[in-house]
C-alpha cells in the first residue's frame, strides 16, 4: 500500500507539472494570438519545443509505466475523479508509446511543413502545392491506425480521439438522417426564393463601440469578466487556462455588426463551460470539456439556440440601439430576425449560416472517411470537393482557396475533428429540448434573463468538466445518446417559419 | 578534446533550455502586469514554480559542475562569447551552490511573505509590523554573505551583484562628490524661490491620443516597434525577451502629460538597448545591458539628456501642440522647458525631479550602508530616514509610508541595487559628454533627429550587450571609469540657467 501512495503522489507531482507546462504554452500562444511582434515568433518556437520537451519526459517515462500500472491495479483505491485522470492518462501514454518516437518526431516535423505548405497553396489557390503534404500525411495516420490498433473503421480511433465513444456506424446514422431532413429543408428555401435584406448590418458600427457591446453581452450571458479575459484576434477562440483564468477572442469588422457579436456569444459560450468546471476538478486534467462536441455544444447553445433566437433578438436590437440609433433605428424586430438568419449557400464553412453549416460539415465527414478507407484519391480531391459543394448547396466554388484548400485542419493531420462541430450543433438542440421541458426558455431569453439557462447549463452540463464521458453525460442529461432528431426538428421549425414554408 | 567538446555541447543546451524556461516566465510575467485577470494569480504562481524549479535544476547539478570545470580548466578554446557564458555562469553556480539550498528556500519563503507584509504595511503606513521581516530579511543577508565570502566591506557583494566591479570603496568616492555639489546646487535654487508654472501640463490629455504621442516618440527615438510592443501597466517597465522581442510599457493619467511621455522616453531607453545587442548575442544569456547601471544609462540618456534637453523640448512641443492644441497652444518653449525641469523637493523617490533624484539614492545608500555594517538599527530606520530627508531634500515625511516604507525593494532583499540608479545618471552624462565630442548633439535634438545619437548609442554601447563588463566598457567608450564629475558638470550647468544662479 505504501508502493501504491507513493506512485499515487509521484504520478500527482507529473500532472502538477504538465499542468503548469500546458499553462506555459498556452500564454505563449495567448500572446502570439493577441498582439505579439511577428518577429518574435522564432525564440518563441523555440520555447514551445523546450517546453513540449519536458512535457513528452514527464508523460513518457519508464517510472510513469510503472506508476500507471500500479494506480490502474488499484483503480478501486482511488476517488472518482482521480480514477478518470488515471485511465485517461493511461490511454493516453498508451496512444503516445504505441507510436515509435522517432515515426512521431517525423509525422510532426511533416505536420510543421505541412501547415505551412497549405498557408501558401491555399494563398496561391494551388492544390498541386499541397498534394503530396496531404498525401503523406494520410499514409501516416493509416501507419499510426496500424499500430495503435483499432475496432471496425479506422477512422474510428481518429473521431474517438475527438470525442470518446463515437463511431462510424453512429456518425452514418447521424448523417444520414441531417442529410435526409435539411437538404430537402434548404431546397425549399432556395425555391422560396425569399428576399432578405442584410444592407443595413453592413453599415458602419465603431469598433469600440462594438467592443462595449461585446463585453455587456458577455455579463448578461453569465461570463465572469472579473475572471476572464476579452481580448481580439485575427481569428476569435476561447482558452480557460484555469477556472480563474479563462480569455477569449472575438474580431471586430467596422462595416460588420453580426460578425464580433455572434463569435463573442459563440466563444462566450465556451468561456462560460469553462468558468463553471466543479471546484473539485480545478488544476487536474478534467478541467475541461467533455468532449469537443460538447464543447461546441455550449458555444452553439449561446450562439444560435440562445442568441439567434426569435425571442432574444427584440431583446439585443433593442440594446444596440441605444448604441447605435443612427444605424439601426429605422430596423424592426422582424427585420433584424430575419436578417441575422438568413440562408445563403456559400463557400466558405466559417462564414455559413446556421442551416447550411452543417452540410459544409457533412461533406467533409464523407471526404474524410473516404480518404481513409481509400475511396477517393487525394489527386481526385478537387473535383470531388467541388461536385458535393455543387450537390449540397448548388454552386460552385470558383477557385481551390475557396474551396478544398479553406480550412487547416487537414494540413495538420486533424482527421475526425470536422464532425464535432455538427455534433456540437446536434447536442445543443437535444439539450436545449430537455431545457425546456424545465425551464420557460423562450421568457428568459424575451427578458434578456440568462441566469436561469446558465444556471441550468452549470448544474447539468459544466460542473461535470471532462468527469463524465459524452455519451454518459447525454444521458444523464437528456435520457438518450445523441439523437441528430432535436437538431432536425429545431431547424426545420425556425426556418420553415422565417422562410414562410 | 572529445570530453572538452561534449561538455561544450552539453552545456549549451541547458543554456538553451534555460533561455527557452526564461522566456516563457517573463511571457507569465508580462501577461500579469499587461491585463490578466487577477483572479488567475494562483494558477500563474503555481507554473512560475514549476518553471523555477526546472531553472535550478539545469543549472545546480553533479553534470552541470563537471562541465563547467572541464570548460573553465580549457577557456583559451572557447571563442569570447562562450568564454564570457562559461566564466559569469561559473560565477552563478557558485552563488548558488554556496548557500545551503534549505536556507536559500528558507530565504526565498521569508522574501515572499516579507514582500506581501510589506505592501500592507505600506497601505496601513505602519512600519512596526514591517520590522521584524526586514530585520529577518538583513540577517540573512549577512549570513549569505560570509557562505560566500567577499573582499572588504559584505555590502560589495550586493552591490558586485547588479555592478560587476563596483565597490564600497568607489561608491563612497561617488557619492562624496555628488553631495558636495549637488546639495549646495539644490540650496541655491531653493534660496531663487524662482516659481516655474506647471499648471498646463495637468488639464486633460485624452489617453488615446497620449498613447498616439508615445508611440511617435518611441518611433522618433529610434525604437522598432514592428520588433516590439508599447502596452500599459501600473508600472512602467522594459522587458527584452529577445533582441527580435523587446516591450515596454508606460502608465496614461489623464491629466499629467508628462508622466506617461517621459516614462516612455526612459522605458524606451531601455528597450532600443535591448532592441540593439550584437546578433552573435542572440539568445545567450549575454543579450543583457552590461550591468544595471549601464541599463539605467541608456534609460536616463533618453530621458533626461536628451528628451528633457533645452535643445530637444521645442521640437517636441510643436509636435505636441499639433495633437493638443487647445491644451499647449498658449505654452511657449521657454515655459514648456522650465516647467518639464522644475526643481521641487518631494517625498517619493520615483516622482522625484532629476536633481533632486539623486539626493534619494543617496540616502537610501547611507541607509543601506549602515543597515549592513550595524550602525544603523532597524528600529530607528524611520527617525533615521526622516532626519536624512529633513537634512538633503528640507522637508519631512507626513508619515512612513510617503518615507521609508515608499519602495519595495528592501522587503525584496534587494539590497545595492538603489545605487545602480544614480550610476545610471551619472554614466549617462559621462557617455553624453563624450558623444559630444563626436556629434553635435544639440543639432540633432533641435532637428528631432536622434538617428546619429542613436546609431552612436548602438555602436559604442548597445552591441556588446553584457560581453563587456561595466568598467571595461566605460573605458572603452570615454577612456576612463565612471567619474561623478560629469554628471555633477551636467547639472550644475542646466540647473544654473534654468534657475538663472
Amino acid at each position: 500500500m505504501i508502493h501504491f501512495e507513493e506512485a499515487l503522489n509521484r504520478f500527482k507531482e507529473a500532472q502538477h507539472k504538465m499542468k503548469a507546462l500546458g499553462y506555459s504554452t498556452s500564454m505563449l500562444f495567448w500572446d502570439a494570438s493577441t498582439g505579439a511582434p511577428k518577429s518574435g515568433a522564432e525564440v518563441r518556437s523555440q520555447a514551445i519545443g523546450v517546453l513540449s520537451g519536458y512535457q513528452y519526459q514527464l508523460m513518457v517515462n519508464d517510472q510513469m509505466e510503472q506508476d500507471l500500472n500500479t494506480l490502474m491495479a488499484n483503480l478501486e483505491a482511488l476517488n472518482e475523479i482521480d480514477r478518470v485522470i488515471v485511465k485517461d492518462t493511461k490511454k493516453e501514454y498508451d496512444k503516445m508509446t504505441k507510436i515509435p518516437m522517432e515515426e512521431y518526431q517525423k509525422y510532426n516535423m511533416l505536420i510543421s511543413k505541412s501547415s505551412m505548405v497549405w498557408e501558401d497553396a491555399k494563398e496561391k489557390s494551388d492544390f498541386e502545392m499541397f498534394k503530396p503534404y496531404l498525401t503523406e500525411v494520410i499514409d501516416y495516420l493509416l501507419k499510426f491506425a496500424e499500430y495503435r490498433g483499432y475496432e471496425g473503421h479506422p477512422y474510428n480511433l481518429y473521431i474517438g480521439d475527438f470525442e470518446e465513444g463515437m463511431t462510424v456506424d453512429q456518425l452514418n446514422v447521424f448523417f444520414d438522417e441531417l442529410r435526409a431532413r435539411i437538404v430537402p429543408l434548404l431546397k425549399k428555401i432556395a425555391d422560396k426564393n425569399k428576399q432578405i435584406d442584410t444592407a443595413f448590418l453592413n453599415r458602419s458600427y465603431p469598433v469600440h463601440l462594438q467592443d462595449e457591446v461585446s463585453r455587456s453581452l458577455l455579463e448578461q450571458m453569465g461570463f465572469n469578466l472579473e475572471k476572464g479575459l476579452l481580448k481580439e484576434s485575427v481569428h476569435p477562440f476561447t482558452m480557460g487556462v484555469d477556472i480563474d483564468d479563462v480569455r477569449l477572442t472575438t474580431h471586430y469588422y467596422e462595416n460588420d455588426l453580426a460578425s464580433a457579436l455572434f463569435s463573442t456569444a459563440h466563444e462566450g459560450g465556451h468561456a462560460i463551460y469553462e468558468q463553471n468546471f466543479s471546484k473539485d476538478l480545478q488544476g487536474t486534467m478534467l478541467a475541461n470539456g467533455a468532449s469537443n462536441g460538447f464543447h461546441e455544444s455550449q458555444s452553439r447553445i449561446y450562439e444560435n439556440n440562445f442568441c439567434k433566437s426569435e425571442a432574444y433578438l427584440p431583446n439585443l436590437l433593442s440594446r444596440l440601439q441605444t448604441v447605435f440609433p443612427e444605424q439601426l433605428g429605422d430596423v424592426s424586430a422582424q427585420a433584424f430576425y430575419e436578417a441575422i438568419n438568413r440562408v445563403e449557400p456559400s463557400f466558405i464553412r466559417i462564414e455559413a449560416d446556421e442551416l447550411t453549416y452543417s452540410l459544409h460539415i457533412m461533406m467533409r465527414y464523407e471526404i474524410e472517411l473516404g480518404l481513409i478507407d481509400g475511396s477517393i484519391k487525394v489527386e481526385d480531391l478537387p473535383t470531388v470537393w467541388n461536385q458535393k459543394v455543387k450537390d449540397y448547396l448548388g454552386i460552385t466554388p470558383p477557385d481551390d482557396a475557396k474551396g478544398v484548400l479553406q480550412d487547416v485542419h487537414w494540413s495538420e493531420g486533424l482527421f475526425g475533428y470536422f464532425p464535432t462541430y455538427a455534433l456540437g450543433s446536434a447536442y445543443a438542440a437535444q439539450i436545449a429540448h430537455y431545457m425546456g421541458k424545465e425551464i420557460d426558455v423562450d421568457h428568459c431569453l424575451k427578458a434578456g434573463d440568462f441566469k436561469p439557462l446558465t444556471t441550468w447549463l452549470n448544474e447539468k452540463v459544466h460542473q461535470y468538466g471532462a468527469l463524465k464521458k459524452p455519451n454518459v453525460l447525454s444521458e444523464m442529461i437528456t435520457g438518450e445518446r445523441l439523437n441528430s432528431k432535436y437538431y432536425c426538428d429545431y431547424l426545420e421549425a425556425k426556418y420553415s417559419k422565417i422562410y414562410n414554408l
